[in-house]
């Protein structure tokens, strides 16, 4: 049991080592052999395609469908909006040639020089731009508005430092992309989408988040405002976990999309974009994690409960098979997801680490002993607890059991952010706390400059400005100057 | 109403055009500014989610698991087998560069010369040798197998010439790639695969296909047997709807992937790979859909039911909409998904043109003098019949229809098939048989030399050697030598 934990370092000794150790150990992902791509192994999918569903549901819900647009867009697209090149073309893989022949000295197949495409093609880093130059063709009038599409797609940006899931060249994301007649509507949908991001951050993934604006610095390139959603993590960094962007008519004038109003009047159309990606897995881990391992929440665990049999021979496994396949038919009939790990070249102890280990909510071992007294032996992963407990009416103990643990991890890491966070009114005590980690609420006077030089001197960036909370004005603890309410600045990832 | 169909090409005039008539006309898909790579539309991409549903469902009750590799390939991992670089480099997006920068003369950006990656990486056209070089860190025993992985994804090849759906530069498929210890295992696999296609196809498709080997010609480059799937559009030409590999140990070996077996011994792995992909969309309209527009099965349907109300004035309308509420949520309960357009700003006429256009199965229109006599219409988009039914029990007649719709079309599609495939003995009247498409079955002597005469003359490919019916040996109607069965050949897309 001890082996495989000991190989995880701890949380205290190096953050850094423990999430990737932890990474690599519960098979969530890898790195692969193109540089700074992972591949992501089927336990860590498992959660994606949890995440994908719920929030697809959700983003269904507010009336969106989903499209598909292509991989490619023309070099030439990406420069219309000048602040969308500057942000974007620094960092994109780009294709330039379409075969490759055999090398006719040997050794393999080259690029085929007569193959050079009249333009290159960039894979997409986001779509605004090849989405926009569809749209032109999609709206005409009032009547075609608003158009509200999603798009779940693998996107590349040419990161030179990666990290799984947090940070990798190529990622799989959603992109939400519409279209509207009225800047009022359009600021409405950027609302309801960094709502719809919280909401499924706190209610499925269990983890607290700050809703806020960007600074005007770290804004989407493209956008007039872009709302994130900033969470904790638990080394005190701060990960920026979504992002909705209020475009204005920046794309529409780039690409030329203008509708007919009720009154025939021609207007350039608004637009939003909204995303959240594979980081949110990252996101996940940091948030909850422990030492032993992955802490999942419930609702997104690939499977909610195991189920280990404790056995001398194969009367009794055969026993507790009897007894297992009653209580699972129960606890799915419940909609409880469950996993029976009967293999037989393992021992439980091995089994009690490798699901501590990836962090399956509850952990249910039967022997011969429970059978007689009727009882299962119940762990859960959150508190690392056990009990003994009846296994008459078992399946809704679990289903109850479920709903605290996912409250639980959420409550925990609602106090852990509250203890991180403080207010600071003092540029020298600001550096001493930023050594700390954690949300330090400051008065700031609104000017990248200033912005610029706490960066410069401390590392630490504003997350965002607060939607909700404190809204009282004060004076910049570094200009002096007046500051209309504090922002949240913290070290990031 | 007649504006919308009459711009609709009639089958009989022009197949082709009346399917890209279709196509764009249906709100499926369109091309993009890419060349060769399409837009699909969210009615054309909502198909796509049912099959994915299904598809995912059906791979995961035989034991597969989700996952995803890179998008990108090393280009030196493409030659390590030495067909499949055959098959594949001659037709794929190589990204040789990985940072744009503003032109110093002006003009937009360029390829930034500095940025030149040391090895060219491909745009995946197939996963094989990306998958295989990860295997190897993970299969070190027989413990360790099978690995029964499948990914959702994207892949590009550069065709030169592109149909929507039917062959586009970038599509979207799913490909299962799965290691085993026995080649017995693989092979059973392999044919468990093609199985579960042909269960979508016919089951969920409602389109029959044909089940066989691919000849050698014809095979996955790398493959030792290719199992297809073949279906028969109404333009009496195949369609190679999804593909099935046993590919041997060829790839364990280009990869170096062994295990230990139980004795301890080293071997190399079997392995099998499978896909389909959004070509099934195209299948789909070309197997059902008529002048009139789209005809969809009931399963794949977006929509399967769709409720136009016919009022003169606001009060009809207010107690048409109480009617329809009522329909509906009695529809949902069953599982029918049910769409009510009210919008004011179209007729009726419109609408139910609109609707048969988008080959939705049921369409229900309602009246004021239905709500009197408590009757509503029912529309089968399939026979374009109509008739007048009471609301009393109106959710299950409307779920029985949309189970003999399912059936009808089935059975119009497998008639058409049945009347369109005979068997030819001689090569005379191949060469006319063939110029009226649909599929021959005839003898060949087995060698790629008669396969591929018999191309040249006729255009006429084997699109497969059948698993089921008749096996009666005979004499190949080009050579005279002997063969072992009829085998199937149709002109193809």
């Amino acid at each position: 049991m001890a082996k495989v934990l000991k190989e995880l370092t701890p949380r205290s000794e190096d953050f850094s080592q423990w999430y990737q150790d932890l990474v690599i150990k519960a098979d969530m992902a890898e790195n692969s052999a193109v540089r700074g791509c992972m591949v992501i192994k089927p336990y860590g999918y498992a959660i994606w395609e949890k995440m994908q569903r719920q929030l697809d549901d959700m983003f269904k819900e507010t009336g969106h469908m989903n499209a598909y647009f292509p991989l490619f867009i023309p070099k030439s697209y990406l420069s219309k909006e000048a602040e969308h090149v500057e942000g974007f073309a620094k960092e994109c893989a780009v294709v330039t040639h379409y075969r490759l022949k055999n090398d006719p000295n040997g050794g393999g197949v080259i690029v085929d020089p007569a193959a050079k495409l009249e333009e290159e093609l960039v894979v997409r880093p986001t779509s605004e731009t090849i989405i926009w130059s569809t749209y032109k063709n999609w709206i005409q009038s009032y009547r075609d508005l608003p158009l509200l599409i999603n798009q779940w797609a693998n996107v590349v940006r040419w990161e030179m430092r990666t990290r799984l899931f947090l940070r990798t060249t190529e990622f799989l994301w959603q992109e939400g992309h519409t279209a509207h007649a009225t800047k009022e509507e359009a600021i409405e949908e950027t609302e309801q989408m960094i709502n719809v991001y919280s909401d499924f951050a706190e209610q499925y993934m269990a983890m607290p988040v700050i809703k806020g604006f960007k600074s005007a610095s770290e804004r989407f390139a493209g956008a007039i405002d872009t709302y994130t959603i900033e969470a904790l993590m638990q080394d005190g960094k701060a990960l920026q976990s979504g992002t909705s962007h209020f475009l204005g008519q920046n794309f529409a004038k780039a690409f030329d999309v203008q509708f007919s109003d009720q009154n025939g009047q021609r207007e350039y159309v608004w637009a939003t974009s909204w995303g959240v990606s594979t980081r949110l897995i990252g996101a996940l881990i940091m948030t909850h994690s422990d030492d032993n391992g992955l802490v999942l929440p419930p609702k997104l665990a690939p499977y909610q409960v195991v189920i280990v049999p404790i056995y001398k021979n194969k009367e009794q496994l055969d026993l507790i098979n009897e007894k297992v396949a009653d209580i699972t038919k129960k606890l799915k009939a419940l909609g409880v997801s469950v996993k029976y790990d009967k293999s037989d070249n393992k021992k439980p102890g091995w089994k009690f680490a490798e699901y501590e280990l990836k962090g399956v909510p509850v952990r249910l071992a039967i022997g011969a002993r429970d059978l007689e007294s009727n009882t299962i032996e119940v762990a859960r992963r959150d508190t690392l607890t056990k009990e003994t407990v009846s296994t008459d009416g078992i399946e809704e103990y679990i289903k109850n059991l479920l709903d605290e643990i996912q409250d639980n991890i959420y409550k925990k890491a609602f106090d852990f952010r509250a203890s991180q966070t403080r207010e600071v009114d003092s540029y020298d005590d600001f550096k001493v706390e930023i050594e700390k980690g954690g949300f330090l609420l400051c008065h700031w006077d609104g000017t990248p400059e200033t912005e610029e030089q706490i960066k410069n001197d401390t590392k630490a960036t504003i997350r965002c400005i607060p939607l909700d909370g404190d809204k009282t004005p004060g004076v910049c603890m570094v200009s002096g100057k007046p500051s209309t309410q504090r922002v949240v600045f913290a070290r990031s990832y």
